[in-house]
């Protein structure tokens, strides 16, 4: 696709709805300083101050009604968040206040920007590539310091600059097969060249890398879902109180969340945990309560831990633990034996004692939490890590196409197809950073973007 | 009271809580630029940037970890909202990350701020009187076109300049009176001076014409309360369902009202009209649901406009009548006659007829309802208009000291006596402006305010 967009100015509220001391109205696009000049009587015309100004004034609409005053900030192309001239207007924090100039603005002929449109600009006008700008999704919804962190680095270029390198390495492979190709009658010899096997292999290395690092990308993008699952009276609801109680980092819930599904949501060094119980829902399917069934079920196979908890006295957790690996993996279980405080019981066998009622045990739970989650080994502070599943997908795509390119090769086929194959990959690794799109997938992106940003 | 205020750094967001593109994050007071340059990376010094001028960067904590890269705009003191260096920092808009700054910020000795504490810092370094730092909060308020000129004009010094030149009057012949004083040895022959009677006089009718506004101006900040009163059937809902359809202004109920006492509001030529059906409800004492009386005769009492509707075919809005006015003024109700689509029943007396069917009707009792709540002869587009209880009630007293001193005159007392009422109004006069005031009062006002502003 080729880069290209309409000429409109946007605009939108910045800034959360509600009240609040501020708000702010972003306008951008090749006539936002002059429309906004329209609107806007100050000591100065905003067209001709320099970029990077602020300027206190006063808006009216077009009987000359004065609506605010305002503290209005100029941004010049190509020195803006979108890459065009941008204003934002800074109006007392009433939702009647801004809807009004809103209104205003639109019959300057100013159009309500799409959700996440200034980003998309800020993409098409190169000021961001693709994964910067899904980076930029990824720290407004951060909660956490791991995700606040994972999304900087890939809003830094970390994961850009990687796939950039590994692209051009291919880029130079296939343009050289293709040079030999036009020159060489006989392209045997070429194909075969270990130096090109070599290479791709350790593009595939590096591929296999960033691909690794996809379950903790993931993980501290979007938390882990641990499942608190056992009989009645083993303990789960005093268990998740004592984490609540201890953790000084409860998480506040995205609004919108329903409650009764989400239940308790706790920063563990810097990684969000969302703990669901699922007390008082039977797991088995002849019970009568089949919706009970169907959501504990579906509890726990989103899981990526679940807690297995049984006491120092109750048994009958190999049952439960036959029903749950009838439909969710094994290694994804942990066995806690609650209650310690009332004894040890040598016969127990399980991951981890704890007592949910003085806390012993439940540091080295978090610490079994975050190994079975994480491998924090791939994890340095500044290096490329994957947390979308786009580029995830992506990166198995191109390895696929140079799995592709190896066979062909070992297959003694011919060139065309090795660089075929390599010029494939090349694609799927453009569509990671947005050298290659579509419209559909941008509207994919850029929709799930709020409005204003 | 002496303005005064401690030094402090204060900080707070600024914008309405939650997740948008952008948060707004104010820093005031004398270190305000010096601290977020200890935090702030970027091309330039903030100290040495001029006023007015927005930078980008980066913000670090402690630990040096990147936290968001943001934009900085810098306002030094005078030329500040609050009147001292102040800085905003508009970060992405993500609650996580500016709980983040503000914990940074709170390490380097900055405090979080007070409700409206930058709205009275204003007021304490004199960019704004007191009824104006009232009307910010008015204007974030405003849900209606009305109520937002209202709040205009008063933080434009309508409202202060009038009592302003009232208090002026009144120092000069208080001034007056005691400069005779010291030099007459009678002081008979001032006193009944009819050019000091005819002064306050006409002071006393200008007070007048200020509280006159009161009522309107109350209404036009506040909205007006209308109760719909009737029988079952008689279509107390259907009203309301015509006037909501009919109406392109459903005014967005303010968050945390509850909303099964508020019923539906509506915006009718700029002006909030609040209507409560208090179907289902008894009036009489005597019913078992004593709850629904008692909130039933609430909504009645709090009403400005009680809306007492019978239809073409049944009687007994008498008994109604009597019951209300028992408890509420009769001059109040407004009685409504519906379902005139049916027929017309000649026999029936009422101030309104109208068919909620088909709408007839429906705009006179709009001219009706604004008739009886507004008096808009007194309302004039840049008029001082009194909205505010605090400032009706330090005018009212003022009136009271002023007819005291009239009193005196008459009654031949000393000149003492005189200016001594007339100092009094002129407190009064002047703690409505805030030149008289106390730490009660203004932590009164200001705590009503959103912290932030």
């Amino acid at each position: 696709m080729n880069k290209s967009f309409d000429n409109d100015t946007i605009t939108a509220i910045a800034t959360p709805s509600g009240v609040g001391a501020i708000s702010v109205i972003r306008v951008s696009g090749a006539k936002a300083i002059e429309i906004v000049d329209e609107i806007f009587t100050g000591k100065n015309n905003l067209k001709d101050s320099v970029s990077h100004t602020i300027h206190y004034g006063k808006i009216k609409d077009s009987s000359n009604n004065l609506i605010d005053d305002v503290l209005v900030s100029i941004f010049k192309a190509p020195h803006s968040y979108t890459g065009e001239d941008s204003v934002e207007i800074s109006t007392h924090g009433s939702p009647f206040i801004t809807k009004k100039i809103i209104e205003i603005l639109i019959e300057k002929k100013v159009r309500i920007a799409e959700p996440g449109e200034f980003t998309k600009r800020a993409y098409l006008n190169n000021r961001l590539d693709l994964t910067q700008a899904e980076a930029v999704l990824d720290i407004i919804n951060s909660r956490t310091e791991a995700s606040l962190l994972g999304a900087r680095n890939q809003l830094d270029g970390l994961l850009s600059s990687k796939v950039q390198e590994l692209r051009q390495m291919l880029l130079d492979s296939a343009s050289f097969i293709e040079l030999e190709l036009d020159f060489a009658e006989e392209d045997v010899e070429l194909i075969k060249s270990p130096e090109l096997i070599k290479r791709i292999e350790s593009i595939i290395f590096e591929i296999n890398k960033l691909t690794n690092t996809y379950n903790f990308g993931r993980v501290i993008r979007d938390g882990v879902n641990v499942a608190l699952v056992g009989k009645p009276n083993v303990g789960k609801s005093s268990l998740l109180n004592y984490i609540l109680k201890e953790s000084r980092a409860i998480v506040s819930p995205i609004p919108g969340t329903t409650r009764d599904v989400i239940r308790e949501e706790v920063s563990i060094d810097g990684i969000l945990f969302r703990f669901f119980d699922t007390a008082g829902i039977r797991l088995s399917e002849d019970e009568i309560e089949k919706e009970g069934v169907l959501r504990s079920r579906n509890v726990i196979k989103n899981a990526d831990v679940i807690l297995l908890i049984e006491d120092i006295f109750q048994n009958g957790s190999n049952e439960l633990f036959k029903e749950i690996t009838s439909f969710s993996k094994p290694e994804k279980i942990l066995k806690v034996i609650n209650k310690i405080d009332l004894g040890r019981n040598f016969s127990k066998q399980g991951d981890i004692f704890i007592s949910a009622l003085t806390g012993e045990g439940v540091e080295f739970l978090f610490v079994k939490l975050k190994e079975i989650t994480t491998d924090t080994s791939i994890y340095t502070e500044r290096s490329a890590v994957v947390s979308n599943i786009r580029h995830y997908d992506c990166l198995k795509k191109a390895k696929e196409n140079l799995e592709g390119s190896l066979k062909s090769i070992n297959n003694n086929l011919s060139g065309e197809f090795i660089a075929l194959d390599i010029r494939d990959a090349v694609l799927s690794l453009g569509e990671i950073i947005g050298e290659v799109t579509s419209e559909d997938l941008l509207n994919n992106i850029f929709s799930k973007f709020c409005i204003g940003k």
